[in-house]
C-alpha cells in the first residue's frame, strides 16, 4: 500500500538525520540554549526579513497553538477562527482547556474574510454590556488552510487593517507554511508573513522535520515571558537541539522550500490527472493537499492500492478525499497512481 | 570545557539514530498507530511484566506530569508531592495550570514517607468542613528523586499501603528510572515498580533518547480516555514512530539498563573520588547525579575545565554543586576530573 | 418609565423579605448547614417527588452553570447546547473558563432535538480518532429557553434516551423553571423534569428571590462531593440561609408557582394585545417573556414611557423587542402598556 | 447555645434589611448598573479618599479572591501568600483552579515580611532560568489577619516599597477590614489602606451584610475589563442592588466603622477576662478574633453553653479556640460568658 493520506507518513529529510548524526556528541546547553537553536534562529530572521523578532521552537502543532494563544489572551478573551480551523476541529478542546474561547466563523473553502473579523468586533463592542460574551482579541488564520486553499496578499492586508483598527492580534498557523508559500498563484513572501502577522509559526512536522514548528514573534508585545508559557505548557525541550538542528538544516539551503516545491508539483500533478479524468475537486487547492471526489466504485478499486483521508460523504455513490503529497513522495508513486487513475476512470 | 552538568547534553545513542536512519522512508501512520510503537509497548510490557498495561509514548518530563495528573484528577483534587519534587520547583507551576494544587511536604534526601501521606488525609478527612481544602487524591514520587535518592522497596510497599487505605493513585516520576534501578543498594525492580504504582513513566530523554518518555499505565481506571489527555495537552506527536523506534532501540536488547550502568559506574568513581580527596557529599546518591560540596577556591579551578550545576550556597566558603553523568560520559574525562579533583585537593 | 425588560428589575416577594426580618437575630450555622436550608431542601425534596436528590443553594446563573457543568465533565469532555443557549452567549466564555467547549447546535426557537443530539454522539464516534474532538458527555437545556419557549414531556423523553444510548448526563438549566411550569400547553411537571434531569436546578433570582438558585441532583453519581466544587467556584455563602430562607418562602406555600402564574396571565395579556393590533411575534411563548416585532415608529413611541430589551433589528423598519413581566408586575402597569400599544397600532 | 464561633451567625444589621424593604418595589437596572450601587461606590470613594478608584459589589470572600487574582496576574505568574493566607487554607485550591500557583511564606502570627517578599523577587531572578518557575507578581495580605492580627502602617510602607522595586501588585484581603481599621493600637487608615493596595476589598458579608464585598481599585492597570472577569467568574448578581443597597447602609452614617468598634469591645472584654482568669493567648489580637488556650477540662463546661471554633490541640491538655463577635455580639451574652470564664477558671 502506498499512503497519500498525510504529509507524515516517513522519518525526515535525510540531511536532517545526517545534521544530528554528524553532531550527536558535542556537548551543548539544554533547554534551547545551545549554537544550534540561535543559529536557526538567525537563519529564520534573515529568511523573515525580520532580524528583531523573536523564534522559539516547539514540538507540534496543537502544543504550539495553544502555547501561543495562551499567550495571547487574557481570561475572558476569545479567538476568532474559521469553522474549519486547526484549533476548533482537532486539538480536544485544547484552546477552551486554557480556558479560552473559539469564536467561529462560517467559512468558504477554509478562509474567512476581514469583513466578517469586523462585524463580530463590532458586534461586541455594541452590546449593551459587551463583558457579558468573551471579548474579541485574537484571529487565528492557516495558511494554507486546511483545505489547501491560500489567502491572497490583499486578503491578508485586509484583514491585518481590521486587527489594527479593533486592536486584535494576528496569528499565522503555518503548520504548511512552505506548501503554501511555493504555490503556484500565491503572491504571498515569507516577509509578508512575517509582516502581516504579529506572530506565525513555521511548520517542521509536516515539511520534512522529525518533528518541530518554528514560532516567529515579529511584535514586541508578544515576546514578554514567552518562555514561561512555552515551559508551563511543557513545550520546551531538554534537548532543545534536537529542534534547532532541524530548522538549521531546513533553512541553510532553501531545503524547506525546495521540498514544499517538490510536494506541490506532484499534487499538482495528481489533480491535473483527476480533473482530466472528469472528477470534481472540493477545493481549489495548489497546495500539497489535493480534495478529490470520486466516485466510491472508483475509489474502491483505488484504495486497493493506495490510502486516502476520507473526508466526506458527498453523496450516496460519491466521497471526498484528500490526497496529499510531501517532501518524500516518489515520482514513481504519483505517476502508477495517475496511471490507476485514468484506468479506473476509463479514460 | 566538558560538561557535567546534566545528563542531556549530547543527542541520542548512536543505535537510536541508526534505527531512525534505517527506517527513514518507510510509510507508517502517524499518531502512534505503527508498528514501531506497537512493538515498543510490548517491549516495554514485558520488561515490566505488566502484559495488561497500556503504554504511551510523550515528548518530556513537564508534558508528562501534566498530562498524568490531570488524568488522574478531579478538579478540587490536589497532588501530594514532596517540596523538592520536579512539579513543584521547575516546572512554572504546570499542573497548577490544569487546576491543580500541589500539597507539597517537608522532605528528607527528596523522599516523603507513608507516615506523612497518611496524616495529611487523616487531617484532611478530620476537618470539620473537609469540602474548604482540596481532597488529596493522588501521591506524586520520583524514582530517583531529584537528588538521585532512592526508596527502598519497603519503603514504596508502605506508600503502596497508605495509597490503598486513603483511595490515592500512586504516581511515580520515571523522569531518570534507569539510573535509580541499576544503582548499586537499590532493591526495586522495573517490575516492582509496575506492581507499585498506578501510572508511572521510564524516561528517556535523560537516558539515551533524543527525546520521549513512556508512561505506563497499570492500573486500568486510568486507562480509558489517557488519549484525549494526550491530544488536549499536545502531547501526541504526528510522528508518533519518533518516540516509539527510541523506545525499541532502548528496550529490544536491554540497552536502556544497560546505558544506565555506564552512567552510574563514571558517578561513582567521581563520588569516590571526591569522599577520598575530603570532600563531604550533599546527597546520598548512588546514580548518576552526584551533590558534592566544594571549597569554593577549588570549585572555581575545577570550573575552569568544567560546567556543573550550580546548586546552592552551602556556606560563605563552600558550594554544593550537582555532578552528572550520563549514557555518553566517557571515561576518559571521568579519568581527568578526578585527576583535577585530587590534585586540587592537593592529594 | 416603566421596566418590561426583564424579571429581576424589583427586589423580592415581600414574604421573602419578612423572613429574613423574622429570622435576623438568630444565630444558625453558616455555609448552608442551617436548619432554613435543611428545610427549604425537604420543601423542594417533596415538590420534585425525589426524596433521595440532594439539593444545594447557589447564588446566580452564571454561578451555577459554571459549577454544575465543571462537577458533570473530565476536563477532554464537551457539553451540547443550544447555539442560543445562554451558556453560549451571556456567560463571557464562563464554561470554556473550566476548561470545556460548549458544542453548539443550531436551535428552532431556542431548542433542540434528540435527532441533532444523536448526530453529534454518532459522528464523534464514528471518526478515525475520537480523541482529537472533545467527547460528548452532557447536555444542556433551558426550561423555558431564553425565547420563552418550552419543551413537551415527549421532546424530554426523546433527549433522555438519546442521553442514555450515549451515556450522555442531561442538565436542565430552570432560571426561569417556575414560569414554564405554569405555562399555558405546558405538559411539563416538576417531578418530570427531576425525573428526567441527571441535575438541574430551580431559579430564583429571577421569580422572586433577592438572588438564589436551587440546585437538584436526582443522579447519585453527580452527588458526590458537589461541595467541593461549590466551595473552588466561590459558590457557598459564610450566611447560607439568606438562600435557604428564601427557598423556604417560595415552596412552602407554592409561592414560587403562584408568582409565575401570576407573570404568566400579565404575559399573555400582553401579547394578545400585540398580536389583536397586528404585531408579529418573534417565538412563540406561553411564559412571562414576549418577543414582539415593532414598526420602529411605534416602538419609539412606547419607548417613551416603557422599557423593553431590544434583541434584533428585524429589518430596515422593524425591531424584535424582549418584554418581560414578573411576579412584581402591576396589573395597572400592563393595562396601560395594552392601551398604549393599541393606541399607536390605531387600533 | 450561645455562639461564638464566627462573625456571620445572623442575618443582617436591621437598618440594611429595612433598606432593603423601603426600596423593595422601586425597579432598578440590574447587574450592578443602579443608583444605589453608583452611590455605594461614591460612599465608599469617599471613605477611601479615592475619587478615581473603581468599586465593584461581589458576593462572597472567596469569590472575590478569586476574581481579584485572575485579574492581577498572566497565567504564568503567582501570588505570595502567609502560609495560613485564607487563599492557602480555605477554598479548595479555588486560585489554583484559576491556574496560579500561592508561593506560601512561612508566618508570623498570620503575617508576612518585606524582606520575606522581597527574597523571593530575588532569588527567582537570580535562578539560571527563572522561567522554570512561576514569576512572582502578586501579593496578597490579609487586614486583619486570619488570626486577628494587624499590618502596621510602617510594615505596609516596606511592603509597598518592595511591591515597587520588584513590579508586584500588592491586594490586600480585607473580609474583616472594618474590624482592624477600629482595633486598639492599629494606626492604618482606610485611605491608607487604599494609598497602598493596588486592588482591595471591603467585606461586607463578615460586617453586617448579608453577603457583599466591595473591590476598590486605585490603580488604572487593574481597572479596564475587571467587570469581564466577574461575569465570567459568575460574580455579577443580576440584582446587583442588593450589595449596592447594603453597602450604601454601611457607608452613609459610619455604620460598618460603628458595628467594628461594637465587636472590638466585646471581643476585648473577653480577652481581658481570659488573661485575668489566667488563660494564655494563641495570638496577640486587638480585634473581634480571640485565640484563646483553655485546658479542655475547662473548654467542656464552657461548650455546654457556647459554640467556639476549634483550630488547635495545643497540648494533651490544651486547646486553642478562636472567640468571635460581631455587629450582633449582645452585651449580655458576653457578660455571661464572662461570668462562666471566671466560675469555670476558679476566680
Amino acid at each position: 500500500m502506498i499512503l497519500f493520506n498525510c504529509d507524515y507518513s516517513e522519518g525526515a529529510h535525510p540531511s536532517i538525520l545526517n545534521k544530528l548524526a554528524q553532531t550527536n556528541l558535542e556537548q551543548t546547553p539544554g533547554y534551547g540554549n545551545d549554537p544550534y537553536c540561535r543559529q536557526a534562529v538567525k537563519l529564520i530572521q534573515d529568511a523573515c526579513h525580520t532580524p528583531q523578532a523573536d523564534v522559539h521552537f516547539l514540538c507540534g502543532g496543537t502544543q504550539t497553538n495553544l502555547t501561543v494563544i495562551a499567550a495571547c489572551l487574557r481570561p475572558y478573551q476569545c479567538v476568532i477562527s474559521a469553522d474549519t480551523g486547526h484549533i476548533n476541529v482537532h486539538e480536544t478542546g485544547a484552546i477552551e482547556a486554557t480556558g479560552h474561547r473559539i469564536f467561529s466563523l462560517p467559512s468558504t473553502e477554509g478562509k474567512i474574510t476581514a469583513e466578517q473579523i469586523s462585524r463580530v468586533c463590532k458586534e461586541h463592542w455594541a452590546e449593551d454590556n459587551p463583558e457579558f460574551s468573551p471579548q474579541p482579541k485574537l484571529v487565528y488564520l492557516s495558511f494554507p488552510t486546511e483545505y489547501g486553499t491560500l489567502y491572497s496578499k490583499e486578503e491578508l492586508s485586509a484583514i491585518r487593517r481590521v486587527c489594527d483598527e479593533n486592536n486584535l492580534f494576528l496569528f499565522i498557523d503555518g503548520a504548511r507554511l512552505g506548501y503554501g508559500l511555493e504555490a503556484s498563484g500565491n503572491n504571498v513572501s515569507l516577509p509578508d508573513i512575517a509582516a502581516v502577522a504579529d506572530i506565525f509559526y513555521i511548520g517542521g512536522t509536516k515539511l520534512g522535520a522529525l518533528l518541530g514548528e518554528a514560532v516567529v514573534i515579529p511584535n514586541a508585545k508578544l515576546k514578554k515571558d514567552f518562555r514561561y508559557f512555552m515551559k508551563q505548557k511543557g513545550a520546551i525541550l531538554a534537548k532543545g537541539r534536537v529542534l534547532g538542528l532541524q530548522f538549521v538544516a531546513l533553512f541553510e539551503n532553501n531545503l524547506y522550500f525546495e521540498l514544499a516545491k517538490h510536494a506541490n508539483q506532484q499534487a499538482l500533478r495528481i489533480r491535473q490527472a483527476c480533473e482530466e479524468a472528469g472528477f470534481r475537486l472540493g477545493y481549489n487547492s495548489s497546495t500539497n493537499q489535493q480534495f478529490v471526489i470520486f466516485p466510491n466504485r472508483i475509489l474502491a478499486k483505488l484504495e486497493e492500492n493506495y490510502i486516502f483521508a476520507h473526508t466526506q460523504n458527498i453523496s450516496k455513490n460519491e466521497t471526498l478525499v484528500r490526497i496529499c503529497t510531501s517532501w518524500a513522495t516518489r515520482e514513481e508513486d504519483v505517476k502508477q497512481l495517475i496511471l490507476d487513475i485514468q484506468k479506473y476512470a476509463g479514460k
